[in-house]
């Protein structure tokens, strides 16, 4: 497999950190070369104690940095765009964290832009698609053992919002994942969206709509909804049921431990997505070392990525008017063969 | 409690035969008196081996037979406004198998004639109440441990639909029961209806819209979403989720025999309503029985039935016209005060 | 089936006025005749409500009382045998609750006494069998599907024990249940057991063995291993897992109601053996009174109750000994055919 | 941390090659510098691909390699015990594969060699203290919230035994698993053994004692029961409930996907160790890469092998005997501080 490959990483808040901690001591195979973050002072201290990493205020200069070979995107979502024009630029792979960028027209642009290249160069951080479960249940799917799937049943709950979360942001940042894992584990585009909203939660802030019921309707027919709640305030529950013709299949319940005690039998609700997707985390990034080493870009595409963010658009739209809101896709590069792929 | 209830049956089919089973066998204080079906060799046969019942083509000979003192009305559908009418003119109390009327003018009819009587008689047959699980699910919410309801997920599966089984009987005849439950679960009458059909499956009939998802909303800005599958294949599942401001309850997924083989662990699913209700049938005509002879009338009232056909109707325009459809109700008459109790 | 059953029950005490209740209000086809109980103002407590009962100090008395048909022994365990005896002098069908008698000497007349009547007359009260989840195991067991059962792995927690509860009583009172569902579940007698002694709970009663780790082996090679645990604080918790050749089968972790909140994820455990058992002594009821009807004897017979009592002795042996102790059974009259049926 | 890792992997067998992958491909940190096998062809083979390694016929040359820094012994268990002091006497780091050495005497003798050091060198491949739900357990167990434990139930299942796989090795390879895990988990040495074989399986082959049960006595009293059936013919379990004075635990009956199609609702079970605990693997090798990268020696120790393979030589006189054995330990070195740990 050659080189240890070189990364930038793009961001060392929340995200970026954990991102670096997996590239310097999970992943083997690559390592952090240089990190780009305006508080320069905390990308210090996020690398303090691996060697050889370049740390830089400017995006470019740490795509321009000695060693680099592949560029990890955890900046904040409004910096996307520049970032991944920036790599395909210099030809570099990218592993670009979601959203691929907040509004449709920027995720077009990036999109003909890599169309233009004729060949991909960016891999978006969708994980679930690395979760063992939800690949367990695209295996069942896929494998066509239940038939053809009618419904999708999810449920995304989170236990508290953080500050300054908005009504739209349960769409186009929580719902996004429930998006494309709907896309990819149905192998269809999302043609509709439809919000309906409960009375809100007394957990939740005042004046956020939350929970929400967000059905969407796909290119041939099956129904997707989602529950989504941000403040539920018990736990990070994420399940998906799949309604076929000839039966049902559901991740999202595993149990491990069950614990009986004068209370009743227990077991723990994860309390974070980090925790909850942990092994997702690895496996992405492990799959991205791997096909980059192996000169290959595989994984969620520049069209899936533009596509969430068209859906999402059109999943805030159906909130405000409180109306079945079609989804309009521009026609698709043939770069990006398969939907969901 | 005095002498034992001599109970007429009107209709001796599928559902008729089985509640003579219970009075005759499984109901201590009752017994089967008299039995009203068209087909007077069937009701025969049904009640051969029972002492002192009277067969009668006519329901009205039935209710004036010696030693009746209370109906259980287990005919079809179109026959239940006269019988209730004719109960109510000789002040006999009675169990009204579900639908009380199949449409809601005749429900308001027989509605208004008990409000005239200014005491109920009647109970209707919507045996959820009676499941043990159910009544789990409505005293933990009526606890408030869980704080306010905001959702109910529901799900509604049939192995098969039986023959000449329409896509508006999806709703009327199956999610009947969703609709009463989750007006007696919530407290709250359901206010409109959206139906949503995906894609049919290729295991229902030519023709039939299965499954559907039906969404509903109450008065206190609840959502109820049901998916409604008749020909699923695979067994009979009822199960429901309730979504509060501090957890959710979720029952229908209930276990009890793990077998472990080759093929993996595996548990039973039932078949059957009459397997998976069998207890609450039980409970329910006990209850009746019991409250009878005690000279009360408790149990789902006329309201009750009278308002599912309201919202039922309602359900079946909203799978015509594919809108949202609101739920206009008659004003509820004193004599039925609470809301789904 | 002609005739409402008359029953004498003897013991107006906890079981006793259950089974009343029972016989009263649940189980069609049979009434309460008479009781006896030498408390007789607590007797006349317990039928207070109910027509047609006679109360009387002595046993005797009530079986002589007229109306009486059949006979139901609650009393405490020493007075069974005499009871026993006296039905059979009477020729009166007997349902006589567990343990059938306290020794296996006394045990021994009674078998032998049925013996010489030539008929059987008595099902003694080993309710287990009427559970659904024990028939559902044994019918899976006798269809042979999992092929030949190498080992049972048994449970039997309670909250805490009664005042006055012996080390020993943990094998003859509350492991009795478990010999005699190990008998009925594999067709086979139990030949041998040895009984370890883990350190004892500190939630136990001082000198109290809690909890106990009971072995037996059985005629065909077979294990059975049981927990006893009659102080664990936390429910009343009965399971058993059958390992076969070609697979394994579990019950007793049945759940129902799944409730998540900031705890976790929680199901209720059952506090007491009358409510995890409620449908399996009704269910027992319902068929002894049936079969009593029809003239018929069914349910656990003497044999089983002697061979319960004869193992049950052997434990205690091996709790005080420490060793493994053989079973030695008097030879099986030819009234009672196959083992544990 | 410094350099990579330069390992010397003894054994290119199916354990080797499987640490091999795991090195090369999945710990960061670490590489393969040496391979040793008698057979260098196989061992040429598995490390095809692999940069800088040395492939050798002899364990000692692979020691005395360039670049190796650490040793990982996955050769067969009578070369551990040479392979254990050529490391201790060049002051090498080891991992070694359980069983640490097959015979108690030469476990004697690593133990007293390692004491002479005066620091440990070596890790025991006991990879179940590094699974998730065993760590969940351990950290519930060290926690008191239970209580202190009596009893441990165990379960060992694999679908079908190798080929050679005698009696003795149900206990010295397989419940050599729980023993460690055992003494772990409780945090004491175990002290006598007995071994109860019901009918063998027809699924096993002729001769084999297959199931067992063993049940082991600890220091202070708890009681540890282990099934082990090595030819169930379904799957590959490992489940343990730990019963402590104030509740329960129970691990290993973790469900995933459930699959609801006409046979009844499904879930996989784990067919391979290797499947089952392929993180504990992984989890374990970084560990130990990590703690020696620190220069640190962490996991469980010289002594545990020691203590496990005395165990097992007990539990295989036992299984021989038929008797309750007790277990004799040599006095521990202060080297080995805290038992189980």
């Amino acid at each position: 497999m050659g080189e240890v490959l070189g990364v930038a990483v793009l961001g060392a808040g929340h995200m970026g950190a954990d991102h670096i901690r997996r590239l310097a001591h999970l992943v083997s195979g690559a390592r952090v070369a240089a990190v780009a973050d305006p508080d320069t002072e905390r990308a210090q201290e996020v690398v303090a104690g691996l060697d050889g990493v370049s740390v830089h205020a400017e995006a470019a200069a740490a795509l321009d940095a000695p060693g680099v070979g592949a560029v990890l995107i955890a900046s904040p979502g409004p910096a996307h765009e520049e970032a991944l024009l920036a790599a395909f630029d210099r030809g570099l792979p990218v592993l670009c964290e979601k959203p691929m960028v907040p509004d449709s027209t920027g995720a077009l642009r990036v999109l003909e832009a890599e169309a233009r290249l004729g060949r991909r160069l960016a891999q978006i951080g969708f994980m679930r698609r690395y979760d063992a479960e939800y690949q367990r249940l695209k295996s069942l799917l896929d494998g066509g053992g239940l038939g053809r799937p009618l419904m999708l049943h999810c449920t995304h709950r989170n236990v508290s919002s953080p500050p300054g979360f908005t009504s739209a942001m349960l769409i186009d940042s929580s719902v996004s994942h429930e998006i494309d894992a709907a896309r990819w584990l149905l192998g269809q585009e999302l043609t509709a969206v439809t919000v309906l909203r409960p009375a809100s939660s007394s957990g939740a802030p005042q004046g956020l709509a939350d929970p929400q019921f967000v059905v969407f309707e796909t290119e041939r027919g099956a129904l997707v909804d989602v529950e989504v709640f941000v403040n539920c305030g018990f736990g990070y529950q994420v399940r998906c049921e799949a309604v076929c013709e000839a039966g049902s299949a559901r991740i999202g319940d595993e149990h491990t431990m069950v614990v009986t005690t004068r209370g009743g039998a227990r077991e723990d609700v994860a309390q974070d997505y980090l925790v909850r997707f942990a092994d997702a985390y690895d496996r992405e990034l492990r799959a991205w070392v791997d096909a980059t080493r192996r000169g290959r870009v595989t994984g969620p595409s520049v069209w899936d990525g533009y596509a969430a963010s068209v859906v999402a658009e059109a999943g805030v739209r159906a909130l405000e008017t409180g109306r079945r809101t079609t989804v309009e896709l521009a026609p698709r590069p043939g770069l990006y063969a398969t939907p969901g792929r």
